[in-house]
Parts: C-alpha cells; sequence; structure tokens
C-alpha cells in the first residue's frame, strides 16, 4: 500500500495472481469495501488499511465515532483492526479539533512504518530457527498455510518473512504452500515466494498430515489473525488440522506475528469470534455450505510465538506486553 | 454401472454433478481409461470395472495376461483392483478355454452382485453405530470425506450406506461432506445427499477441525483404498488430518469398506503404494505443484472397521479372513 495525494493505492488481491490490478481508496466507504470483499487481507493489512480509512473518513468530514464504527464493523477475526482503529483513537482525543484530520495520516503512516519495521524484525528471529534446521540438515522445508506474506502486511510479511531473510542468507529453503481453500490464499504465498525465487510446492491442504508423516516437513510457520493472552491462536481455518498433525510427528509449529495481533484482553482462544463468510466462495453452486474463515489452534500445540521482540512460548506472552 | 449388450454403460463422474453423461466401455482400452481418467472412481467400484474390463478384453480376443496387466497399471492403490484381477485369474485358470469369455462375464457379474450385497451389509452394521448415537442425542450429525457412497461402488456405497440407512430407517442423521481436494469428490456425495434427500452441509477440507472443537461432530465415517493387515487404512488425502482432529475430540472416526478392501499380504501402512496424481488437477496453471492422492491412517485412530461382517477393531481383522 502507498499513499497517493490523499489518497490510498492498494493492490488487489482477489484478482491475483492473474492479474496486478491497483486499486486507489479515495473514501471511508472504499476503504471498508476493500476491507470486507478482501481486497485488502492479512491481519497487519487490515490493521493499516483501517488506519488510513479514518484518515480518508475524516478527510471527507464524517465524524469520527461513525467512522470507526464503519471500519470496526468489516470483519471480526483479526484483532489488529480493533487494535488500529484504538489507537487512531487514542491519538485523535489527544490532538486539537483542527489538528485532527492530519493527525489521523500521521498516526495511519506510524502505524503502517511500524509493521514493516515488526515484521523485519519477525524475519531476523525466525532466520535463527531455520539456520539452526539448516545446520543439522543443510537445508530446511517449511510448511506454510494462507498467505502471510508481504501481501497480507504492509512489507516483508509474518510468517513469510523469517523464510525471504533465509533464502536472502543464502540458505536452502523450501516451502510447501498449503492451497487454502476455500479462497486459494496459498496461489497468492505461491506468487510471492515465485517473484522473490523461493522454491516450494503447492499441495492441497489435505496433503498436509501425509508429508509430516512422510517426514518431509522440518517446521511449519503460519501466521495469525488474533492471539489470546494464554496463547491460544486464531488464523485461517485449516491451521488447526496442520498443528495437530505437526504434533503427532514432533515437527515444530511457529506462529509469526506482531504484538499488535495480541489480544491481552482476550483470556483464551474460545473467546475469539469466528468469521462466517458466504458460501459463493466455494464456487459450489446451489448446494448448503458452510464457510468458517478460521479457527483456533491451542497454546499447546504452538513451540514459539515469534514476534518483533524475539520468539515467546506461547504461555509467556506477558514478556512482550507492551 | 450395468450391462448393455456385450457393453459396460457407466456414469462419467468427472462430468457430475454438472452433467449426467453415461459412457459405453466397449473395448479393454475403455475400461482401462474410465478407471484411470476417474470416470469410475472409489475402491469398489474399480474392482468391478477392473473384473469387467477383463470380460471386455477377452471378447476382443486378447490374451489374459496381456488384459489383467493393462487393468492392473490403471492405479495403484486401491485394492480392490488386484482383488478383482486376482479372482478373474483363478476362475478362469479353472475354466476350459473355449469357456473363457462366458466365464469371465459369469465371475465380473458376481464381483458385481457380492459387492452390492457386502455394501447392504455394511450399511446395516453401521445403522447400529449411527442409532447408538441418536438414543442419546436425538440426532446425529456424521462427517464424511470424498466420496464412498453409490458412486464409488457397485450399490449403495460403503460410507453413506449407514448413513442411507439410518436415513431410511427415520432417523435424524445431518452429514459434514468435506469438499476433497483437489478433485472436489465431495460435490458427488453432496449430489448423491441432495438425491436421497439427507441433509447435509458441504464444508472446506480445512473447517473439520473447528467443527470438531466445537462438538458439532458425533461420528466419522469414511471409506478406504485398501487395509493393511494391522488396520491402518489408506484413503483418499485428507483422511488423515480428520482421523488426528477426531482422535482430539474424543470423536468415534470408522472406516467401513468390504472385506475385499483388506490386503492381507501387506502388513502395515507404510508398504501401501501412494499414487501420485497429475499437476492439472489443481486447475492453479503454471506452478510447481505435488498431488499425492491418498495418505494413511494408522490403526490406533480407527474406533472399528465396519465390514460386510460386522464392525472389527482395526487390530483383529484376522477375524474377517476369508
Amino acid at each position: 500500500m502507498r499513499e497517493d495525494d490523499g489518497a490510498i493505492v492498494i493492490l488487489d488481491q482477489t484478482k491475483l495472481p492473474g492479474e496486478t490490478a491497483f486499486v486507489r481508496l479515495l473514501t471511508l466507504a472504499d476503504a471498508a469495501r476493500a476491507i470486507r470483499t478482501m481486497q485488502v487481507r492479512g491481519a497487519p493489512l487490515i490493521g493499516a488499511t483501517a488506519a488510513y480509512g479514518v484518515a480518508l473518513g475524516l478527510a471527507e468530514g464524517r465524524p469520527l465515532e461513525e467512522t470507526l464504527a464503519t471500519l470496526a464493523a468489516t470483519r471480526p477475526t483479526a484483532v489488529n483492526l480493533h487494535w488500529a482503529l484504538s489507537r487512531l483513537r487514542t491519538a485523535l482525543q489527544k490532538s486539537a479539533p483542527a489538528e485532527r484530520r492530519e493527525a489521523a495520516w500521521s498516526e495511519a503512516r506510524a502505524i503502517a512504518a511500524e509493521d514493516a519495521a515488526a515484521n523485519a524484525a519477525i524475519g531476523r528471529h525466525g532466520l535463527e530457527i531455520l539456520r539452526s534446521i539448516v545446520v543439522q540438515k543443510d537445508a530446511v522445508s517449511v510448511m506454510t498455510h494462507c498467505n502471510a506474506g508481504w501481501l497480507a502486511t504492509v512489507a516483508h510479511g509474518t510468517a513469510l518473512a523469517p523464510i525471504y531473510a533465509a533464502h536472502e542468507a543464502g540458505l536452502s529453503v523450501h516451502v510447501w504452500v498449503s492451497e487454502t481453500r476455500p479462497r486459494n490464499q496459498g496461489l497468492l504465498t505461491a506468487w510471492e515466494l515465485a517473484q522473490a525465487g523461493v522454491p516450494h510446492t503447492l499441495i492441497a491442504d489435505n496433503a498436509a498430515g501425509l508429508l509430516m508423516m512422510q517426514g518431509r516437513v522440518d517446521c511449519v510457520i503460519v501466521g495469525a489473525d488474533r492471539i489470546a493472552a494464554n496463547g491460544d491462536t486464531a488464523n485461517k481455518i485449516g491451521t488447526y488440522l496442520k498443528a495437530l498433525a505437526a504434533k503427532a510427528h514432533g515437527v515444530p509449529f511457529y506462529v509469526a506475528a506482531p504484538v499488535s495481533t495480541i489480544d491481552f484482553d482476550c483470556p483464551k482462544g474460545a473467546g475469539i469470534p469466528i468469521e462466517e463468510r458466504a458460501a459463493e466462495e466455494f464456487g459450489a453452486g446451489d448446494v448448503p455450505i458452510a464457510n468458517p474463515a478460521f479457527d483456533v489452534t491451542p497454546a499447546a500445540l504452538i513451540a514459539s510465538i515469534v514476534t518483533e521482540r524475539g520468539g515467546v512460548p506461547p504461555g509467556e506472552l506477558a514478556r512482550v506486553k507492551p
């Protein structure tokens, strides 16, 4: 995403990987629609887009609370959305009314810049995990799910940040990319990795268990949409199945996410709302469909949560509380 | 499937559910292609089609061993294929040369009739399992994977046979149908269930863990492509992930299959060959893809294997050995 003359320019992820189309967000309604329809997706990018959405709303002359409420209603699971809106509210409450419009742009820019910096740090910390595997095996094969790459963030990505860092450091890294039905975000991950020259293989979500049983996966790294205070982690539907398979085969399972994805007000995963999305996402015609978009991986299945402040066992998240 | 004037008429499953197209198999090559391209699929139906394929080959005047070898090479995982071919060889070796053509038709008809009868018996035995859940909960919600319905067999189905039996017995039964990427056999299951009026909901394969965590699944019933002597079960890729999730949540996991699917010569699951299918099945364009078609669920995750001779714990398969 980038600012351009009072607008925000985003890459329309619903068109990828077939088409690289940019969309200009000019209004609050544009920003809200971009989040709801998943033109932008990924918890950190949703947060940054919401922050800019506040600036767009105030620039239109809309009341702050209406603006915040409109954006808060777009998607329920990613906590970064609420975190960003809360930051905007706090910052704007400190500003004089005449300065609020400019303060909103300024805070949104700060959120975007911090996200890029946090992800770079996640990449550095995660790189050490991958390096420790390469030291033993000469190469590392990482499984990921959904897309937690630069497309899902302001820059670098979360789950993919350590992979990019390892590739740039010259380590031999290969990525198992799960398709991630029903929205096929795995194709976005494959597209990102191909652009960066990182070796990768697309698989059906169904294949994760077999590959671990065959010993072909050294670790799993996924992003997160909301992490409860006890380490239970909501992420794209299907993450939990990979975590169960990883546990069954002794494969370490990592969550990579900025501290802003941790919801310290949510004690455990059972309190995280799970978004139910439209049946049309399946493209299956007139069939009864349930389409929950996220699941919750219990903390007990997670080896470490890799934040910009380093990797933390899921039971010790209080250590990185701001 | 049905015989018609020296040909076999099959329903082309690659066209379903959009189109109901019947194909006439007139030659050995037709039968082999139907199995390889999955116009017919499902272990029992593959077995029956192979049996009729032998009859077609002999009717063309082809040598028996060439005919058997052509059919054996179509697909590697389903043991019913080899079981059926072995039965044909044994039966034909007992026949006088002049009677072999007719003996092949006769043995193929016997295999088809026995499959239908075995599946009806599986339905009766599985019905008692479902009835015991309904007694406690007034209703039962069953998760299945892939398609192990009448489409996958000569009649009734394997995993779906108990569901049809329960529905016909007036029990309140609902089915969670997983999409089953990459070939989407879940759409075949949804189509079958809709035709029979059985309530069902299509889900992404990824959603299985969440639904079990939410307590919305009472049991899992799947079919099988090959069961090793120790109970390890090869079935459509993704079955293993469902079994892991079922174990994690105390949901009983059943395999429904005729005794002909048990490979008593294969001591354990590690000996079962896993078919790798073409990348084109993903429809994902020019992306590196791995496409294993089956995985192996360890016996320890299976509550019972429901055969035509009743349900058997996976460690006691010798009890149903012919």
